[in-house]
């Protein structure tokens, strides 16, 4: 093994678009910085510099939504513009859900509306916590009423490349492949 | 859109084998509740219930391995089988690296090593936050010093399908598409 010193290689993740309104307008950013924490908790790593943190924390309302491969010029643009001079929500179509304020995209097939349910806080980032209150999902990618993740596409993001990466094939079943060498050992 | 309920369908997330020492024997649990919350500090989300939280909390100290999809078996087991009974380390060719209480694996091409920053108390689940201290890496999975991902063949997991999916194809570069709607757009 060699080392490379301290880095973070916990890659790849699901890219995201989060929306928020701010000022009372809905914007969307980019994040592929995410986390799972619970069944039902998840997480965003922001930059205490971004313009999304203060509508986030005003309204304690947020969406993430994933966008597919399909969306990649988009979701890239939503990275690299600021919604401090740009609406970058004029590039879908919006809709909202039961908690009114959490901006969701109607070309992504998969969003969840967000209560913010607190915030780890670090030097320069905020990390979001959001209890996922509804998932609304494209009837295009539901298989017997569950995602299917194939269908959906997922934007993948890795540090290391800078590149977005397509997901792969499923090689197997987890509790499942693990029995074999359970057995052999045994 | 279709609601389906407050479904977290944030994935798919690498799949890790995390290393502790627990009672003074290493062990690995299997984590693919991640998360990335800063440029080097990750979470990993895992149950109270779980035999490995008391070994990091009693040392402070814990790594983050990759498994490649060769170690799916493997990876898979380490999830099924519980550190009380079993002694999972046995089936790796385990080794420390400065922070000395980390135990990793050398079958990984990724492995972290991990000082705990921080606990993000849930009901029922421990969040355990990581400060990357050191990372070391197989040099098979190294391109002009960096991580290949490609090379690395991560183990990705996905709830709703309780499968693991492998990675696909790189299939565009962050912090450029977004750059033609961009001019589009001027």
């Amino acid at each position: 093994m060699e080392k490379i010193g301290p880095v973070n290689a916990l890659y790849p993740t699901p890219t995201t678009l989060v929306g928020a309104l701010v000022n009372g307008k809905p914007n969307f950013i980019t994040i592929a910085h995410i986390g799972i924490m619970t069944m039902n908790h998840i997480s965003l790593g922001i930059h205490k510099s971004h313009y999304t943190n203060a509508g986030i924390k005003e309204n304690q309302i947020f969406s993430v939504c994933l966008p597919s491969e399909d969306l990649m010029v988009e979701t890239d643009y939503c990275g690299i513009m600021t919604g401090k001079k740009t609406d970058k929500a004029a590039i879908f179509d919006v809709f909202y859900g039961e908690l009114e304020k959490a901006p969701m995209i109607r070309e992504c097939p998969i969003c969840m509306e967000c209560r913010l349910e607190r915030i780890v806080d670090f030097e320069a980032h905020d990390v979001l916590v959001g209890d996922v209150v509804q998932t609304h999902v494209n009837p295009a990618v539901l298989q017997d009423g569950k995602v299917d993740i194939a269908s959906v596409k997922p934007l993948l993001f890795d540090m290391a490349s800078k590149h977005y990466w397509a997901l792969g094939e499923s090689i197997g079943l987890a509790w499942r492949e693990g029995k074999k060498l359970k057995k052999k050992l045994q």
